[in-house]
């Protein structure tokens, strides 16, 4: 390719509404260009990305045989009545009416149109398993589109949808889809985590998300060091640990607290570590215990989710009112502690632990000091109800825990019968009875990836591309060739030879200051560089850059396609 | 790829609701689904004609120095108001409202998109020519969508669109489209016609419909048998004759013709040929006289758009009431004549070369015979105001026209200033001056291609694919195969060395009768199938059948991938 026939549409200015930094490099390095809220424009240099982590999706996709399909983006409303989602949905799904009055919606997911399919077509145990995927474009309406590609409007998706008769049929593709995302991520170079995920109100029966590793990341997740093991923190087990508690060591005091309502404020106040005192919080119960109290140690942060999976708390969780608070305990919010309550405590494991602690005296503007369980009140079952800290020990007992933020690029599901229930999709089994069909989705953001990408790699001058994804591999820079048919000759010459050696190359023909195109080529983030001056020239070498690195060096131009290509594959 | 990864979908019977050839076929060899109205999903026989179809067009495309971009499928209102769209679209155009009650289209074609888009980055005449081109979903919401793929609301469409600094730039580009779409169509293996097409509303300077010849297309086009000369029958010249119009050699003479008003009915009761008759069609004109005689050979068709070009005649072309038509002539429709008329006559070519021919008499139920020009009437200068036929010369002097029925699958379009000036997309010249940017665009309906090629190539057993653009180039069916171990391991075989040698093959593992899997491979229609049984085992051959002549041959087991090879390329 050259550069005279493809648009090159860099920017000098970050422009002021990009947030985040692959938002702004993508429209910074002309990849991307918006044409309204949550609508971009994949300007060329940007396509070539995009369908480069296509087609390895697909690759991967067909690899562990999943069939590829296309349905229509638009979709009629009765399937999705039909499945419950057409109210339950929100207005993120775009419902768009036709010119005869009739319901339909921009498809943001297609379990629907695809169970429809199935259940016409599969009509025997014996054509299970199947699992059809499309890479097609979807619409989620989102109430705030930000950071670009990455929430996006419209987007690109690869959505697979599996059918099975059984759930150990469907848990061994679930394991297939699993291998496949991982070589899918290996495959485009980015550094990711398949993380054990809440199923949500979906229901399913497991699932996992593939995040890529990048402190811009929307999500917290905690890995082990020493294993395999990773979890969004939100599902990830605070283990109970196997240690002793320490013995009483300090008599139990009341100290006076006065306007000291936060665990920051006490533990400032009374000089003593956050993780040495414990807050506890009054929440909505069950019809026979209104309300009962979380007791977690103070550096620790509530899990909502796991706390209401406790079959005392009621769920969704829900705090109780101040009221309610000054009538379980006879003061205020802030000045509440677990000693001598007459409502259920639930302990964390970790505050379950503590010795000599600090606590609210459930008397305004007191604290109790040198508090003892089982001396000075009685320790329940404890249980996890915290999020996951670093230095946690990792649930499988290897290693311990490590948070870091991620960019959610994949998921996949076990969805069971929820939408074949509802929507009848049965085979005839063995002994030809009529059998409800057991099902697996599995996403892949495809234009998100491009955006995780970038968050991942990158530097102060620009986009780093894996090599996989680049939108070219090389790029050929002769300097100012426009002064030198020698310069211009061996370029051409070193060109066509590089697309003859099957090399993904561009050649930067603009005759642009030699600083200028630098900076560009720097921006837009070609793993390999070269530059082919007069100077080379005399010495009968080339420069050659890589963009990761920085590191230079000259290759002879005799060698320039054998060295090139070596370290291409 | 194996039939037990692959679902295979055919259909014994025809759906009722499909009423041509390849919407049939299409259903029944299970290339697509319908999910509603005007909207399919390609099943994966189906997408693999699609993809291969695109991938075709995608590599032309490119070769002509086309650069590939995505746009959003959404677009904004704004946009179409600009280019005073939004208004005149009409209902064909999917109208959206977000969340936030803005206004939205699905969009059916981009023009607006692309002219913001290169409004915005194309500064200087020196950026250009440039040829944006996509391959994407778009939507028409057809008042009703009937066919199949050949008229479907949702479809997959090439577009593209061309920008320059003037018209014989735009020329250029123009015919570099032109000919990358006969590469195209040709490489996809269709018959086709590139055919001149009327630039209608959009006005612009030239246009080119691209049709594949099919007996069910909805156009009829004129090409001629001594040239290249195509054009749609619209817009087809009928040329004027050289020759010398014969002597009267008949009075005029007038007959009763009671009851008899159409050129048929006069026809058969004088028995005189209808193209020895004319007929005399009155039409609303200009202001100075507001009513004009139309006359024409018995046996042509008025072209209304070429009647409405000239310069007495009203545009758009509308008869004139009975009333008026009475207050002309003194007689009702269908005895109507140029005799003796005081309304300005348009006679057409072919009708003016005419001796002793049969008029209406301009009084009821009665006609003349034996009329002729310049004795019995003035003869004013004659027009084109007729379709062509068959048997017609060539407007380019070379050979005769024939008619035929096209299926339209590209438009080629020189769009001028149409867009660009509404929406002030400019450049800056060589001397500075703001310029005006001149547009082309380029359309493909790549799913429509698809219906068309099956229209022009099936028979009786179902679709005979171009090699092309098949789901796969060669069949491999072993003949019972669960009986005979010696088929299943030399199909194995054969199979592996087939995909070995790159060869685009499918094998048979389904296990059914033979006759029935027969039937579906001819329903598919893939070109090359094999046959391997015990039988051939024996002499150590297999059978090769070629799908569209029907002839069988034996290929010798051993030199089977060298045979094939030679013939699939």
């Amino acid at each position: 390719m050259r550069t005279s026939k493809l648009l090159i549409a860099t920017l000098k200015e970050t422009p002021a509404d990009a947030e985040i930094v692959s938002h702004q490099l993508m429209l910074r390095a002309g990849l991307i260009r918006r044409l309204a809220s949550g609508l971009y424009t994949w300007l060329p240099l940007g396509l070539r990305v995009l369908r480069k982590a296509e087609a390895i999706v697909r690759e991967e996709m067909n690899q562990a045989g999943a069939q590829e399909v296309l349905m229509p983006s638009v979709q009629p409303a009765e399937l999705w009545q039909e499945s419950q989602r057409w109210e339950k949905y929100g207005p993120e799904l775009l419902r768009i009416t036709d010119r005869h009055q009739r319901d339909f919606c921009y498809g943001p997911t297609h379990e629907e149109v695809i169970t429809d399919l199935v259940r016409q077509e599969i009509r025997s145990y014996k054509q299970l398993p199947v699992n059809f995927y499309q890479i097609q474009t979807k619409f989620r309406d989102e109430i705030r589109p930000r950071f670009g590609l990455m929430r996006a409007r419209e987007f690109l998706m690869k959505d697979a949808y599996s059918f099975h008769v059984d759930q150990a049929c469907l848990q061994k593709t679930y394991d297939q889809m699993h291998a496949a995302y991982c070589a899918i991520f290996n495959r485009i170079g980015v550094d990711f985590r398949p993380v054990q995920a809440d199923t949500g109100s979906i229901g399913g029966n497991a699932s996992h998300e593939f995040h890529v590793l990048a402190s811009s990341g929307e999500d917290a997740i905690a890995f082990s060091t020493g294993s395999d093991y990773a979890a969004n923190v939100e599902l990830a087990t605070a283990i109970k640990s196997d240690a002793v508690r320490a013995e009483p060591s300090a008599d139990l005091a009341t100290v006076s607290t006065p306007g000291k309502h936060s665990i920051e404020a006490v533990s400032d106040f009374l000089q003593v570590p956050a993780k040495q005192c414990v807050k506890t919080l009054l929440v909505e119960g069950t019809e026979e215990n209104p309300v009962v109290a979380l007791v977690l140690r103070g550096d620790h942060e509530l899990n909502a989710i796991k706390a209401e999976k406790h079959p005392l708390v009621a769920s969704p969780l829900t705090f109780a009112t101040p009221e309610q608070v000054h009538a379980a305990c006879g003061a205020q919010i802030g000045s509440v502690g677990p000693v001598g309550l007459h409502i259920p405590v639930i302990v964390d494991h970790a505050a379950a632990q503590l010795a000599d602690f600090v606590c609210g005296a459930n008397m305004d503007d007191h604290h109790f000091t040198g508090v003892n369980w089982l001396r000075d009140l009685p320790l329940p079952d404890s249980a996890d109800i915290r999020n996951v800290v670093a230095g946690d020990p990792s649930p499988d007992g290897q290693g311990t825990l490590e948070i870091a933020r991620g960019i959610e690029v994949g998921h996949i599901f076990q969805l069971g019968e929820n939408y074949s229930k509802k929507m009848n999709a049965v085979v005839l089994t063995e002994t030809g009875q009529s059998k409800i069909m057991t099902m697996g989705c599995y996403g892949i953001g495809v234009s998100r990836i491009v955006a995780a990408a970038i968050e991942q790699h990158h530097d102060e001058q620009g986009i780093i591309w894996p090599q996989a994804i680049a939108p070219f591999e090389v790029v050929l820079i002769p300097v100012n060739a426009h002064k030198s048919q020698r310069v211009r000759d061996q370029a051409e010459t070193l060109y066509q030879e590089l697309v003859d050696a099957g090399v993904d190359v561009v050649i930067d023909d603009r005759g642009l200051r030699p600083g200028v195109a630098f900076a560009d080529w720097e921006l837009i983030g070609i793993p390999h560089q070269l530059v082919l001056g007069e100077r080379g020239l005399d010495n009968g070498v080339i420069e050659y850059k890589q963009r990761a690195t920085g590191e230079k060096q000259d290759i002879a131009i005799a060698e320039l396609v054998t060295t090139l290509t070596g370290q291409l594959r």
